[in-house]
């Protein structure tokens, strides 16, 4: 069981929400960060790097946007909606625009490729999240 | 003048977007998240600390928005609107929700009076911001 | 096999770090990032808040001293042991303090004893990566 | 006056150190903040890019370095040497680094430059406070 769901299940307080949608959501954050963290620098590395500029350019806007949605996601008191919800939708933006520059070095470079395969997830579980919030 | 104005001026690419408020906006970014950093830290150590907690932690959520959203308005190299408009979006909402929790405490606490005029001050440049992008 | 791994496995130049050594210590800092962020919140939650006060502000600096290292352990391209040394240094500090105050509510909140295992874990992982850079 | 003074000036509680040493110390950190983050960026425009890679993975590691740094130092409450004080040693080590190879490229690139001097001078500022801290 991930840090994230023992923490939750921990939680002292009444808590409303679906624990198991919410801890994916946080794992699926965190495991984006770390992917668009390292494939940033992947990228640097590379010999075709001037056709890299974009993909590093967005995973480090995604790794920024992943870090500061695990921090909101992971708090629970004094819960606001009106922060989390717009935060994941930009979080799904920003996922995206960066899985898609991913896709496109996909094949030529194996970090793409696991990096977009953590964009989708994290996307995904985002999106799942905002339609349980509901 | 600000670094963020310094740096915008000697960026080497053809810059298509006013530097004059994306230099305000970032350096108004910057001084919401110091403010809120210290402000959680100003909460944390007042008597009246079960009052504080909402106030302690909307000013968490802001200094993590604020610090993603300063990272990623810094970057003009394949600058992406899809991913910059929605996190100014979410900057807007939780500078809002911070500076009315802080507003509630200002009377009080003058930690409190500063840190809502970090937040509306930022709040303010980011819908100029966003304005500015269309 | 955990994102680390892979990104690391794929990493383009020649690597001449113990990369089984390195992974663990990337998702060991992502652990403890995620269980202090999320413990600090739990502190916040407590009815015996007041006490809890010193265990927040540990699990804040450890958050923010992990994300941090995390970055910097996760970037291959042109290492700098310069930079990367007494940051982990920094980090084992860090992670020892918290791990200390959190083992002090263990036994009153399981959250403070899934926190301070976390925190040892980084700790000790942190150290082997010391080591391992000779 | 800046936020950081503003802030430390309505600290509620006893405050045993040198407030301007510890508000120009916060003031510094941000601005190599901002200047590494738009730095790496402007240096990802870059013609000669190749030879901009390690300008741009050491900005991206001071810039991390440098938020972690901020957030601990603008911490009041229930302070603790043993976790500000290594810090602020990566931190001094880093900004080092980091200035060392923006010098590098002063003379071709003015954000370079610019660069630079933030990092000297949040450097120095690092080592007075360290000072400060005996």
């Amino acid at each position: 069981m991930s840090y994230a769901r023992q923490l939750l299940d921990s939680y002292p307080r009444t808590f409303n929400r679906d624990a198991g949608v919410l801890a994916s959501t946080i794992d699926a954050l965190n495991e984006c960060f770390q992917a668009c963290t390292a494939d940033a620098d992947d990228d640097l590395g590379e010999q075709n790097l001037p056709e890299m500029v974009k993909c590093i350019r967005l995973c480090l806007d995604c790794a920024d946007v992943c870090a500061a949605t695990i921090s909101v996601t992971s708090r629970q008191t004094e819960y606001d909606p009106t922060v989390t919800r717009p935060l994941l939708v930009a979080c799904v933006a920003t996922c995206k625009s960066c899985g898609d520059e991913c896709e496109r070095h996909a094949a030529m470079h194996e970090h793409c490729r696991v990096c977009e395969e953590a964009c989708r997830r994290c996307e995904q579980a985002c999106r799942e999240l905002l339609a349980a919030m509901k």
